[in-house]
């Protein structure tokens, strides 16, 4: 398969527009620049529309999209105990496959052409990645909550699942190890998962530091902060991808730097729970951490929109520093793509050749995107899903003109509700 | 003029859907129940279309968004000084009208159907009101910084502008006396600004604490703080309608409650020039202020879009009270919608016999709008401005399948560009 797009608007580093020309061969991105003739077996008229790299959504938990709007304005652990616990008890392969394939397709129709996920019944989750042509990395969340029986299950299961769908669907499906957090795991567990992902040359995805609370709990258990303790298990390295990051003291960011962990971001979920605090992105950047960012699941967000993601983390960052300069739209836009690709180990998120063809067509004559004094600026606060017009994920043409080619969006939609309703 | 609209799903205060007919007979709802049989001019099948009031965005500058994109991620003082002002000087009767029509249409096309406005060239945007079928209070921004000629040419401009404009387009335009801020203007124009208004019987549209900046400005000249010392001019009434309130100690906001007077809560706006603070919009909500969201000017937000509003205010509350309770989806709806038309003097904002006919219709078959568990969560947390179908203002379709039909929407793009162009 390869795939001509001509006359698209693409945009230079300093947010100006320049016309450009893409050559998609097989999955990969061959060539990029003006005035490419050469033969495809199709051809993409990009004229009025921008042409980025996609975003990748690095912390979601797809299936989750069922419970939208659930359960709101709650204090996080009433909303766990009392509203997503209880209804996740009733989830079974079905209706995680059905919240999988809504959450997917949320993500196409806003420009997301790969996203990290880590929940139960994961196959789920997989076939629903292999069904619609989505990409992403898939890991079974570990619990083990210091139960010695349920650790071994727990492991077994993790890397079953990694081994079992690594590399599947052509490379589109890559695996990881991930145990949930340092609170709910024991230090076997966080050992034992660090051992696993060395032997299957995997990353790692965790959620690190969500709350003041995990904090304290872990201070108190181990008399070490977060960061510390998971560096006193070996547990740190370039395959960690750590979730949340918010309650990081300046001395773990420098840590987490200089072992090479990538960051997911999550700013709409952390203030929509209210945690309090904002995660130290200068810090994190300084110490040279990859940054990206992620929508956490969408009954704590309640969107998977990365254009909301961008603005937010901007915002966020400018509103906790007092500082308008800190985040500026060049670095929120580089988060969302350069740095998530790079987070879930995927060559993209650049329009380069040799990267992976995920790449994303916006409605360039938009009114909100006019004028287009600054186009980074335009897309990361100005921009809207509704602004996607067409999605190519691994070379292949996704959305065409918002509407979804590689599955049927009306029924995806008529079974997730009627799972929703099974188990609410 | 006469339009029904059949089967279309309204909202229960809970959240949950109900069907709904609404006749409109002139700029008017006369009847909103299931199942009305009525002849009318218009009819619109609205199966599978949410029904909700139209959004008021009570702060705007709506000529600014010819500056969207043109300078972000800067200090306030230095984005003024540096770029919004220079420009601005350049601003003529035609740019402003360009502006104005571009924000308009950004506004319609996310369900805004009435706005305030505060700029200067104020008969272009009254032409853009007039032209394009949108509601709006109006008012021209007076400022003196201390000096009395400028005071009585600025009365005297916002006075004509006031009488000339008010109650035009069959009422669709209202206008009051809008005074720039406590810091800008001397107590003189202040006390006369207040004296006007009483005359004309029109509202006050303001700036208030903004920044601490200001705040402290103020208690250095007046030794009270902001609210206090506008009391002392007794300029506050149910007239005034104060945009941002930041910077309100817990006792102003009291006396602005005592007083009646609206507030414009602006969240993205603030975030995005690092005020640092959040408005006490639970102590304002407690002291009966009628509170109402604006978008600010499209230069340091830079989206007109409510439901970012909307999300954003929820979010920064929560965040910054470190209280997932706080600023419920449900009240964050009644301020975009209820909220906004009160303190703007607009009997809208409700589906009710005898409210004007401001109503938009959304896509309730959208996939970032499922399942539907909490339509009013739907519409604060995971609605985009592309969810947004039809708009009906002052009883007419304004807009029908995301179609613009009262102007040419390509002609006021190329209009805007053109003009943007000649200034920066």
């Amino acid at each position: 398969m390869s795939i001509l797009i001509k006359d698209a608007t693409a945009i230079t580093r300093e947010g100006k527009a320049k016309k450009c020309d893409v050559l998609i061969e097989g999955n990969t991105i061959s060539r990029a620049s003006p005035g490419i003739n050469a033969s495809a077996e199709h051809k993409i008229n990009a004229s009025g529309k921008l042409l980025l790299p996609g975003f990748a959504n690095t912390h979601a938990h797809t299936a989750m999209s069922l419970l939208r709007g659930y359960a709101d304005d709650m204090e996080l652990h009433k909303w766990l105990k009392e509203r997503i616990w209880p209804v996740e008890k009733k989830m079974n392969a079905q209706s995680v496959h059905a919240g999988a394939m809504l959450g997917i397709c949320e993500m196409i129709k806003s420009g997301t052409t790969s996203f990290s996920d880590m929940y139960f019944q994961m196959d789920s989750v997989a076939k629903a990645v292999s069904d619609s042509g989505m990409r992403s990395m898939l890991g079974y969340g570990m619990v083990d909550l210091g139960d010695e029986g349920k650790r071994e299950k727990e492991l077994k299961e993790g890397e079953r699942f990694a081994r079992e769908w690594n590399g599947k669907e052509e490379g589109r499906i890559s695996t990881c190890i991930a145990p949930h957090s340092p609170i709910t795991c024991s230090s076997e567990l966080l050992q034992s998962s660090a051992q696993i992902a060395n032997k299957l040359n995997c990353k790692i995805h965790l959620h690190l530091s969500e709350t003041r609370e995990e904090l304290f709990q872990i201070m108190q258990k181990t008399n070490k902060r977060p960061v510390d303790y998971l560096d006193s298990l070996g547990f740190l390295s370039p395959r960690v991808l750590a979730a949340h990051c918010v309650w990081i003291s300046a001395q773990e960011a420098v840590l987490l730097g200089k072992k090479g962990v990538s960051i997911s971001h999550c700013p709409v979920s952390n203030m929509k729970l209210a945690g309090g605090g904002a995660a130290p992105l200068p810090e994190l950047m300084g110490a040279g951490c990859t940054i990206s960012l992620g929508t956490d699941g969408a009954a704590s967000n309640n969107s998977l929109s990365m254009f909301e993601e961008m603005k937010s983390c901007s915002l966020l960052q400018k509103h906790a520093r007092w500082d308008a300069e800190v985040i500026k739209a060049q670095e929120a836009f580089a988060f969302a793509t350069k740095g998530g690709a790079k987070a879930l180990g995927i060559n993209a998120g650049e329009i380069t050749p040799g990267k992976l063809a995920d790449l994303i067509l916006l409605d360039a004559k938009a009114v909100n995107l006019q004028p287009a004094h600054n186009l980074i600026s335009n897309i990361v606060y100005s921009a809207h899903a509704g602004n996607v017009m067409d999605v190519i994920i691994d070379g292949k043409l996704i959305m065409q003109e918002r509407k979804i080619l590689s599955f049927d969006e009306e029924k995806v939609i008529e079974k997730a509700e009627n799972e929703a309703e099974k188990i609410c």
